[in-house]
């Protein structure tokens, strides 16, 4: 089943339900009027929102033609957005970026960041920065939404909480992370409102692409109209979601609709950009200059400048968008 | 105006509008199910609202006995939770108690840290750590809840901005805390879910004890009955609401129904445990811990342990609890 949010002017929007193909859609406000009230009740609305989508796809209903552009954020706003470091590698390409002085890297338990969630920006809307001179980036993840999970939760139950899956961006602004680093209480200015692709999969819908904790495909990042990475969000995640669950879970329980992320995807390799047909890249800029400062002395792939366009989605083997794809420009307010 | 979130079974629980004197309660359903739907049209839905409580206040509708232990807190989860440290007096007082080498002081810019905010705490609640050896602490706080902000808000938009007002405890586990900052990711493990009082407040309704952005009210704190502080929320509050508000807005803009905390209050005197009658006290224990070091050479004063007991409320000239009291037991899940 694939889900997705329509703007109706009001700040949650309207949850409607997707023909498998994506193409049409048909409103779930007699199941649930939002994602997060579908979520409130997963076990007795999900089966509900199945029959639209079964129904959708049999013909009979007709339903309406969808426009990604009409798309907020899946949750437009939500109660929770956790951003975890699943991908030992970016960790290791950006802390040299920032000059962190320690190198020891943790990979025993995952880092978590707890990031705004009041204004998750929709797919098409702009990319909105106060200053064009603030080195934006993007980082392109995977995440899920869950259902509540008990403080101490066991992988077991975290697995099992996995309610949905999309895509998003973390966008980042690199000049003031050190900022925040050094003030002591961790990301704030540095991370403004995530992006997030138009469209949620249940982990059954995703068929074999969705196995052990991890989303087995490929991402596709491009920045005005330019390849510039195609990691596999499968390859090289050091800790899966059902781990990143566990570890936000050591003090505290989880509602329903908290929203995790699987961290920047980032895949062994020494490539630099621009990347061959068959090249891996990079889903952030930062990683770019990493590899570029110690292969060519400095960092040539210029952070994201107003008017720029980034796209972010995930591939399938034909090479459709699974999520339908995150299209932003980015605009000064 | 003051309102009210009553337990109903559902994660938002129900709106209510009470008495000035707090003794009754008539339920804002028909205006608002919840105090977010209040909070996301408050312009037009507010005027119904004082109307409820000025009828309920006029004898015109009877209302129900208001009783606390009935309360959830008053967003039982919220789109946002943004911690500041308003009061510099705190921030020098349990730096040296983290071991920090950064002794200089933000004095410039006030520090915030994104809180959780998918589970907010109900006043009579128990405080459920996974652990009893991980040196709970509670941190008495004034905090606002905010109507939406625009990124690079100005101090005006962020004071008029103040829709509520009402006290938290910012429960921390300083055993976690070292930790978190050295994670370089911020605040996570260390806070847990955040209490609130019972009663939210308009601005308005709290007479001359609101001005200059700041709460003019003493804090009131026990332990097992005993009193550990009761220090003025009003003095030595060097970043005020609006400059904490307008700080988050450095790359953001700020949902309606954001809160705001204002920093473990802290007055400036060099009195130690027990406080006499007249004395100031603290708001959390690592600060009385830090003076009983510095005077004593060790801390005195034990961390939370499972069957403590903290009340936290803010009193009137009269004594009077202005937000009804946090009264919450230490529990082991």
């Amino acid at each position: 089943m694939k889900l997705a949010t329509l703007r109706n002017g009001r700040p949650d929007g309207h949850l409607v339900v997707l023909s498998a193909d994506l193409a049409h859609y048909v409103s779930a406000g007699r199941v649930a009027p939002t994602l997060q009230a579908a979520l409130d009740d997963w076990e007795s609305l999900s089966p509900a929102l199945s029959e639209l989508a079964a129904r959708l796809d049999a013909g009979a209903i007709a339903g309406q033609p969808f426009d990604p552009a009409q798309a907020l954020a899946p949750l437009p706003r939500a109660y929770q957005w956790i951003d975890g470091a699943g991908y030992l590698n970016h960790l290791e390409r950006v802390r040299s970026l920032k000059g962190s002085k320690d190198a020891e890297l943790q990979s025993a338990r995952p880092l978590l960041y707890q990031g705004g969630s009041d204004s998750l920006v929709a797919p098409t809307d702009p990319i909105l920065v106060p200053d064009a001179d603030l080195a934006l980036d993007f980082e392109a993840e995977i995440a899920v939404i869950i259902g509540p999970v008990p403080m101490g939760a066991t992988r077991a139950q975290a697995s099992a909480a996995i309610r949905l899956v999309t895509v998003c961006n973390d966008v980042s602004l690199r000049r003031l992370v050190l900022d925040d680093l050094q003030n002591g209480f961790g990301f704030f200015h540095a991370k403004p409102a995530t992006s997030f692709a138009p469209i949620v999969a249940t982990p059954v819908s995703l068929g074999p692409a969705w196995r052990d904790d991890r989303l087995h495909l490929q991402l596709r990042i491009e920045v005005n109209g330019t390849l510039i990475g195609q990691p596999d969000a499968g390859a090289d995640m050091h800790f899966d979601f059902a781990d990143l669950i566990v570890e936000a879970t050591r003090t505290r329980s989880l509602g329903a609709g908290t929203i995790i992320g699987g961290g920047t995807v980032s895949n062994r390799h020494d490539e630099s950009l621009p990347i061959k047909r068959d090249g891996i890249g990079f889903a952030c800029i930062a990683e770019a200059r990493t590899v570029e400062k110690l292969k060519y002395g400095r960092a040539r792939t210029p952070f994201l400048k107003p008017g720029d366009v980034v796209r972010i989605g995930a591939v399938d083997a034909a090479g459709k968008s699974v999520f339908g794809d995150i299209a932003q420009r980015v605009a000064l307010p």
